[in-house]
């Protein structure tokens, strides 16, 4: 077997059988392989597609070039939850102390934000002290011990992975559902969980524009369950309009520790519910999942638990009841809008790069991120506002373009209507193997 | 302009512009681009293909990516001529002298061999002294001084060639036909030269399978004129079997001498009076143009040339009169067949890749070369032969494998049939623009 046989027979668009891309994928996780190769390899793929036998093989292959982390020893259903990236979510760090406090063990890895969708580590490193770097005896430790464990995603995962994802993003092959596909899944199930929930988002913040592409992707991501054998469902998600009301690392962090005070975000409490319920499915629990999910947010026992959580890794507390312990942004913006009406849409993919400019999310890998900056929203879809009135808050320090020009950027996302409009309604709908 | 979006349009079978081809192929000869990128492009294009605009804007770039010899300064018509590659073809040594002879400059750039189809410099190199190297001066004063240069293709020239052609070797992306194309004419327009005829090959010793492959690629190629606005021809040439008698770099150049000492070797004489004809039509020569290639080589004059430029290049002339002077295989063995009956093909692709094995050819680029050893048959498709008569001799010193499977391969490589078989006609068609 050589490489440039199996690189002609996918440029020819044959099936390739489960040793070729083993033997492919050995080669680019072991470095034994050019990245030329790598990158033919994408491109012939990229073109001609895989099918779903494929697309397990190569997901598999992915996995098993690194660590594929042992959780037997955790006792208890193990549930892992991935968001295909969207704008101002935070879904993560509400749902893990609900679930927690539910008795589920909910190991993650996370990564860090690149363009206008944040990352779950960066939001975690605003809480000073906050450790977000876990190796795997620290993972399965915080797991048994506070039943959440989230890290970093450390080197060892799905190296083959990791080369193939630089590449496709200078080689033109990022958006190909079996290479997606095979990122995704290499990951999660390397990560040990019995059971994942997938929230796949669509509209203009996410990654598939469409509803139908949003459950083609999730269709393809939940038919990779048999590789390891787990449990699988994907709920997907609109994401037209941020979610929540604030988009900035420290800012999202107050409005998760908001939410679990109590206070009725509905977009992040809906989703939030969902995920938690679609894991307790997931583990077997029979009964009103959603009840018990709603109870736990509503009765403090999430906000314990995420007291806990924070204590455990070494975060500052005391930022739960005192939010001028966060990082702060030297100066605020307000943002008005010279029209007045119902709000039919804020476009979340331009609040999204707004809040780049401001310094909380990155152009480039090694940009420096202001913890403190970000926006915050007055408003939502359904909402009526009046001229003049303030409908977002620009937090910056030095921001990486003129502050009026991130107000435009902001404004301009506000779509407005002389009519009535509903709220936006974030679950269509849950798919189940 | 960047990278990524040419390559993404490119994968979306868009056409490319001449400014975006000129982008790319600017950084791979100037190296900013990386392999992985070139790669992807390669791919890409092998799968989408190029229209004969974008081939035409394809070859100027790569013309353009280093020295385009200026031979404005050499006095007559200066024409060059390249063969696609095959088995035993030696034509190269045979019509430079015949139409130096008749007046024309031909200036050629050549190559070494890889695998079954053998290089002219090895040929040339087998010659004790002969100089294959010269850098641009001497190769436009050799031109001036007798009518001839030859050699080494430069770093200088179409360095974005070389390094795409490295690349397609190991990307699957070598036969396409625009890429094909690009590589071929790129390097040829920039060897400065009035005219070209291409001698386009077919069958199972050449690169394209089928005649009507061969004619599609001439057209290609001839199509590319334009970039430099030289005259080109293409004759379409049947590679079947090997041309002429003799396999191997001293062998072929005994061969050479012996046909231009007037041996009527019927296949490398229709071959090389062809391209001289054809020469002397791109030149503008009117009247009876075969008549003149036939008589150059029938009274002597193409061998007396041929001597001067063995001299000139420091090559050691003795050998023209006396092949003992020429590297000598350390061993011989005779090859019979256990079968009789009329010829009907001798393999060419068989025959090659024997040759290789014997010595005479490399497996790898760092392979070192026995310049006496080879192949020298001693029928032709159409002859009778008798049961257990010799029909071949192996000329070797270490092989490459052991000596009796390289002769099974020879005798694999031969077709009888019980009914007379014809010669076989060599030039099938001459395409002009």
């Amino acid at each position: 077997m050589d490489p440039v046989s199996i690189i002609r027979k996918k440029r020819d668009g044959e099936v390739l059988t489960q040793r070729e891309i083993k033997f492919f994928i050995d080669g680019i996780g072991k470095n034994t392989l050019p990245d030329y190769q790598a990158a033919a390899f994408l491109m012939a793929t990229y073109i001609r597609g895989m099918n779903r036998k494929e697309a397990r093989f190569l997901t598999e292959a992915m996995m098993n070039s690194g660590e594929v982390v042992d959780l037997s020893g955790v006792s208890g259903f193990t549930c892992d939850k991935h968001s295909t990236g969207g704008v101002g979510d935070k879904i993560t760090m509400i749902i893990a102390p609900m679930a927690a406090a539910l008795g589920l063990k909910v190991p993650m890895y996370s990564g860090k934000g690149l363009g206008h969708t944040g990352g779950t580590i960066d939001k975690l490193d605003s809480i000073p002290g906050f450790r977000t770097t876990l190796d795997t005896d620290a993972f399965i430790q915080s797991l048994r011990d506070i039943g959440i464990a989230n890290s970093m995603q450390t080197e060892t995962i799905a190296p083959a992975d990791k080369r193939l994802y630089a590449l496709r993003d200078v080689t033109a092959t990022v958006d190909s559902i079996p290479l997606i596909t095979g990122s995704i899944m290499s990951k999660k199930l390397a990560c040990g969980a019995d059971g994942l929930v997938l929230d796949v988002k669509f509209g203009n913040g996410a990654f598939m524009q469409t509803e139908k592409e949003a459950k083609e992707l999730a269709d393809w991501l939940i038919s990779m369950a048999p590789v390891r054998n787990i449990r699988v469902s994907a709920l997907i998600d609109n994401m037209d309009d941020p979610l929540g009301y604030k988009v900035g690392n420290a800012l999202e962090m107050m409005e998760v520790i908001e939410v679990l005070k109590g206070k009725p975000v509905n977009d992040l409490v809906e989703v939030s519910i969902a995920v938690v319920s679609e894991m307790l499915f997931l583990s077997g629990k029979t009964g009103d999942v959603k009840t018990m999910a709603a109870e736990v947010l509503s009765d403090g026992r999430a906000l314990e638990k995420f007291r806990e959580w924070v204590r455990y890794s070494g975060g500052d507390s005391t930022v739960i009841d005192d939010f001028s312990c966060f990082p702060q942004a030297a100066s605020q913006l307000e943002i008005r809008l010279n029209r007045g009406g119902y709000i039919s849409g804020i476009h979340a993919r331009k609040i999204g790069e707004a809040a780049v400019y401001t310094g909380a999310g990155r152009l480039t890998k090694n940009d420096v991120l202001d913890y403190g900056a970000g926006i915050e929203l007055h408003v939502k879809r359904g909402d009526r506002i009046e001229t003049g009135e303030k409908v977002a808050t620009l937090h910056f320090g030095t921001p990486r373009r003129p502050v009026n020009e991130i107000a435009e950027m902001v404004q301009d996302a506000f779509r407005l209507s002389e009519t009535p409009v509903s709220h936006l309604k974030r679950i269509v709908s849950i798919i189940r193997p």
